[in-house]
């Protein structure tokens, strides 16, 4: 039961929230305040977590596994998860390698988390600054996508979900490009995303091929989000990565001046913060190139993503 | 690359060490004071792991990887894995979680390790008090059996191993009883007993069906180690586990007196040490009840591998 496949049957949509039967709840705190009738509905077991890029560590998951020691976690039961990215990857992670896997369910509350953090089975936390760098690969039996957890998601985050969506139009062009207004996306449109994702990610379920191309803009958003002490939210990142990957690709003559033109057109209506695009342009490609050789993808060569002519695919390069 | 499968090709016997040509080495403290100059051979960033069920925790695995930081670790590489039971199974929980899994090379430098702990894929951690209690499933791309590692290996660890062996006899008839003097098994005979754990494990990576009568003994023996705050050895509690089971197996009416007489006379062969037999035996069934509760494959049911008819099988028993 508990090694779940990524399929898009275990996508689904749920415009009324049901609160569960059995097992127990993680929750993001900040949601929980948020919609506190809901979570106090039933009386399962239920751990809140504060969600930043500090406590996605390792004793955040010290403190999951002590609360399913307490309630009994067994692994026929289920772990249902609400929260962002940054609580979906703790506690997909924690159920991961508690009883070596536990069954998993994940109601993402983010646009962000709902196209993007929550869909592929990659869990992870931050150790010593780096990103991500502690990690499992563990889908979830089930993703419920509660769009009405939207309304009250702060425009900031809203963007961050954006970006992903930018991104994915950027190697896909048949997926609709968000409205930048700040308008909440329609149900179709946050599904087709999630959908192109679980695409993907079913060909290369451990990330070694097909997948990378998902990592477009993240090489260089992972060391901004390092370099800024995390003041630099991922959906930013990813959007200021993307501008210094196509701009790389123009200085290493990988693609034309028409095709720049194109991506970086597409790159410039992206609302970026004021705060994040000063922090972006102090750094020089040398404070950067640290950080993408301890990426995670990196080890002899640079292994970025790239566009090369009309394609965006992975190239190494060695700099 | 990082996500190997179990399967006999990845095993083989190396009669004459050779030091790893790159990568970084993760070894058992004693191992390394018993053969330094292999050890000191080569150039290789080389962490010592004391060895105990003490240190089978998360403080373990902190330490290593914070020693794959320091020296770079990177997906294409290896990490050279030297120890027993306890070693392998931190270092390959390591290795499996950092940057989401790295290449893992182990070399057991103890029969039980040979022929059952570095078998099969499982990673595992004690968390407060409770055995493997956190893990994955992450099979190690290649493992490497030097026998000649056996030489230094006292008499009461050769024993654990001989536990282990004594079960693969009871579960398949084909494989030879190990000789009870403390002669060390020859080659042959630890490689057809590594194998037939690989086929196994082969049929059903994630333990969710065949691979389950390989824990014969296994329940009773996590309690009893438990109980006595691991006085009680691994392979000692296992070969003492099967006798409980046996027992209850009579108790239940699920044997007939010969079948029980046929699986104690070969019970009995073991060489129990006396220490082990005088715990054991003041632990009533209501004492070991809560471990079994706690144990991993029990939820609602007890699931435990008994002797039924001439089959050892998983049967569930409420009690």
């Amino acid at each position: 039961m508990p090694h779940a496949q990524i399929s898009p049957d275990n996508l689904e949509i749920q415009e009324h929230l049901q609160y569960p039967q059995y097992g127990l709840i993680v929750c993001d705190a900040n949601l929980y305040s948020l919609y506190p009738s809901y979570f106090s509905l039933g009386n399962l077991p239920l751990i809140q977590l504060e969600a930043s890029e500090d406590t996605k560590d390792l004793d955040s998951v010290y403190r999951l596994y002590e609360f399913f020691c307490e309630s009994g976690l067994t692994r026929s039961s289920v772990v249902h998860v609400f929260g962002g990215g940054v609580v979906c990857d703790i506690a997909a992670y924690a159920v991961s390698t508690y009883k070596r896997g536990c069954r998993l369910h994940l109601y993402p509350s983010t646009l962000l988390a709902m196209v993007d953090a929550a869909i592929g089975g990659k869990t992870g936390l931050n150790f010593q600054g780096y990103k991500n760098h502690i990690g499992s690969f563990y889908p979830a039996e089930r993703i419920v996508l509660h769009p009405c957890f939207l309304h009250s998601l702060p425009a900031d985050e809203l963007r961050q979900g954006y970006a992903e969506m930018m991104k994915n139009h950027l190697l896909w062009g048949q997926l609709p490009l968000p409205d930048w207004e700040g308008q909440i996306p329609d149900v179709e449109e946050i599904l087709s995303h999630a959908l192109y994702k679980v695409s993907i990610c079913m060909k290369d379920p451990f990330d070694e091929a097909e997948r990378q191309i998902l990592n477009f803009g993240h090489s260089f958003a992972h060391a901004l989000e390092g370099l800024s002490n995390y003041e630099i939210k991922h959906g930013d990142a990813v959007a200021l990565g993307m501008n210094m990957a196509c701009d790389l690709s123009m200085e290493l003559e990988l693609i034309d001046t028409a095709r720049y033109d194109v991506l970086k057109n597409i790159l410039q209506q992206y609302p970026y913060p004021a705060a994040a695009l000063d922090i972006a342009a102090k750094q020089s490609f040398q404070d950067i190139l640290p950080w993408l050789r301890q990426d995670k993808k990196n080890s002899v060569a640079l292994r970025l993503i790239l566009p090369v002519g009309d394609q965006i695919k992975a190239v190494e390069i060695s700099l």
